[in-house]
């Protein structure tokens, strides 16, 4: 009998168990051997649960236990989380979990722990939910050069600007839906200014590039100052308006990482990812453009991933399932996102003649794209650049703001 | 050092090296030891190449070599090939490949014997070129019982379509193009008759559900017959035509397998998946939906995936990597085509009244979704069926085929 053990019996916690046992069977005979989740350790009290009688509250039972192998940490935060993990991978414990958070702050230690104890650390589920992101990235394109990833990583968000592109809805509208539907907490400020997707796309580039992304070096902006104007403009631009998390490797051999909203277009597929739904894409110097899609969240999604990591480790027990990256004492590695080379939409409202202007930035920005709306106003003006770095952008806005104050700027992808 | 041979020096093998050369000090990092293609074993001569040093004709130079722990099998077809492979596993080599052919022939067995030499036999390549979905359904997935495989697994027959679809080329004017491109070979029968995605259904669906599915017991159909009326109506109606290969589980527990063109709905991604392009969607009563997309074939693209299978080789030394799959001795497993529940288009030429005709067909098949195109001549009608036994709509349409001639059958996705 191999053992397993569930902290945290919360949305992911409770979805683990349901679906390891809905498909213990052909798990059994996957591993060649009957297994079991033998505790569930949860603070609370679930009385008349199917599984009560596996419940406990002292964390030391599954420490202590040599029958447990694997520990499926869904309780989440960089707390206790983070205290349990380490005990459990010092005693040779394996541990899976969707604990984003915890993998964007102490990965690297983690990753080393488990890899000095011959036991593993695996997080399939915290980048992308269901969607197999991880292991593909560490194993299956381990022979490419990383060029870019850029991925829609948080459905909260993406359901948000479905709603404003798809339905019109404004920003505060289409957040109060998203609430309604369970889509966006109470508090939604992780997801809508970027911090939930700044933690896994420094999960995706800490793999893809071997060192330690801290997300607080990472630059990120949400999408709560976006209007139904800018979408328009998208629209009539041929864009759709995404939050992209993004990552690539400059030319200088710096790290390039970032959240922001995006002009992503039409005929790249992830302005087709619609509601909650994520995405990402990998560009490999050998591969070319490989794309991953499905929920990113939800209670069975990502007990998908959790249960996959489970069975991964069962079958490797006592052996360190290979999984790397350094830790970075600075962040000297990480560039400047000012200094990369972006294309920039941008709205201004106009104080002077508009001709005046549009020549104005015609002769300062070289190529600019004009684009229009419905029901434009007279002082309004909305463009694209050309691809410059993104200080220089910057600048040469500085040079005409009294005539020409900017009221909205968004990346291309 | 760890050493490798490749046999076969044709696209994917001196793609494979080629890849290998560039990425090669990132490769050594990742295994933690120094990592060299040691032979290249291919009949012809390549003067002036820059591996020529390591090129060698005899197999046995590379079967007795003990320094050798991973081989690259690209020669492709099932006689050389099946032989080498055999060899090698049986000598505890490891062996990794694109050759779907090999795989969906001899999978079970070849995985089998690794398994007892204590090496891999791996196949990320044989399917989706340098996509990631092997690894993932193995393992990523592994929590869920998979519902349905369904996918655009061959470029050249979605380039076909891509371009009857969008430029409103016919099919010989398309296979034309294709074989200009490079993207058809000489005799297209392979590709346009479904044969290569039959394979690729077949590995994924052996992997899927754990028995060994021989392509002979798949229904394949291709595109050759696919006109441009029919890309008309499924335009107006709100779908895309693609080549789509299938598996499912139906309720009494028989695998449904099928190759054929389909009618996939707009809203569905896999119906903007164009030119070359391939995608899978895997449906698991876990995670849901989920997608994977790139470039299905390439120098490149496949060498991505067999340089990850040969790393995952080289970390994994005398250790068997999970992969299974059950011989299968008889088909009995395997459903009849006709017994499963499908929607179908359906374009007849019609023998009398058109209007007698349409309330006939609405009598016989319950709900009716007639559709249009421009220029429809008066004796053509086109419909799609509501979902039933494909066995039963093909007695209703034969109940009336005195009054209405089938000339074209599509199902709905």
């Amino acid at each position: 009998m191999k053992n397993i053990a569930i902290i945290g019996y919360g949305t992911v916690g409770s979805g683990t168990v349901e679906l390891f046992e809905k498909n213990r069977e052909a798990i059994d005979k996957k591993v060649e051997r009957d297994c079991d989740i033998k505790y569930i350790l949860d603070l609370r009290d679930f009385p008349g649960d199917p599984y009560e009688d596996r419940m406990i509250k002292d964390f030391n039972i599954i420490l202590n236990d040599p029958e447990i192998e694997v520990v499926a940490e869904l309780v989440g935060g960089a707390t206790f989380a983070y205290d349990y993990t380490k005990a459990l991978l010092s005693a040779g414990k394996s541990v899976v979990t969707s604990n984003k958070e915890l993998v964007a702050t102490h990965g690297a230690e983690l990753i080393k722990l488990a890899n000095e104890h011959n036991c593993s650390y695996l997080f399939e589920a915290s980048v992308g939910g269901g969607i197999p992101i991880i292991r593909p990235l560490n194993k299956c394109l381990a022979g490419n050069k990383i060029l870019q990833i850029s991925g829609i990583l948080n459905g909260t968000t993406n359901f948000i600007l479905y709603k404003m592109i798809n339905d019109q809805m404004t920003f505060e509208d289409a957040l109060k839906l998203a609430q309604e539907n369970g889509y966006a907490e109470a508090n939604p400020t992780a997801d809508v200014e970027g911090h939930d997707a700044c933690r896994k796309i420094c999960i995706l580039a800490s793999l893809a590039y071997g060192k330690h992304i801290y997300p607080d070096y990472v630059h990120c902006s949400g999408i709560s100052h976006i209007t139904l104007d800018d979408v328009a403009y998208a629209e009539n631009a041929g864009f759709a308006i995404k939050l992209i998390g993004c990552a690539s490797m400059l030319e200088n051999g710096k790290i390039n990482a970032m959240v922001s909203p995006r002009f992503v277009e039409k005929s790249n597929l992830l302005s087709n990812v619609n509601d909650v739904f994520n995405a990402i894409t990998i560009t490999g110097d050998g591969v070319g453009d490989v794309m991953f899609y499905g929920a990113g969240a939800g209670k069975l999604p990502t007990a998908s991933a959790v249960v996959g990591d489970i069975i991964d480790c069962l079958m490797h027990h006592s052996i360190s399932i290979p999984l790397h990256w350094d830790d970075s004492e600075d962040n000297n590695f990480i560039a400047d996102y000012k200094d990369a080379k972006v294309s920039m939409y941008v709205r201004v409202e106009v104080k002077e003649d508009i001709a005046n202007i549009k020549s104005k930035l015609s002769e300062t920005f070289g190529t600019v794209l004009f684009i229009e709306r419905d029901n434009r106003p007279e002082n309004e003006l909305a463009f694209i650049t050309s691809t410059m770095v993104e200080r220089e952008i910057d600048k040469k806005l500085d040079q005409i703001k009294d005539k020409a104050e900017v009221k909205s700027k968004i990346r291309l992808l």
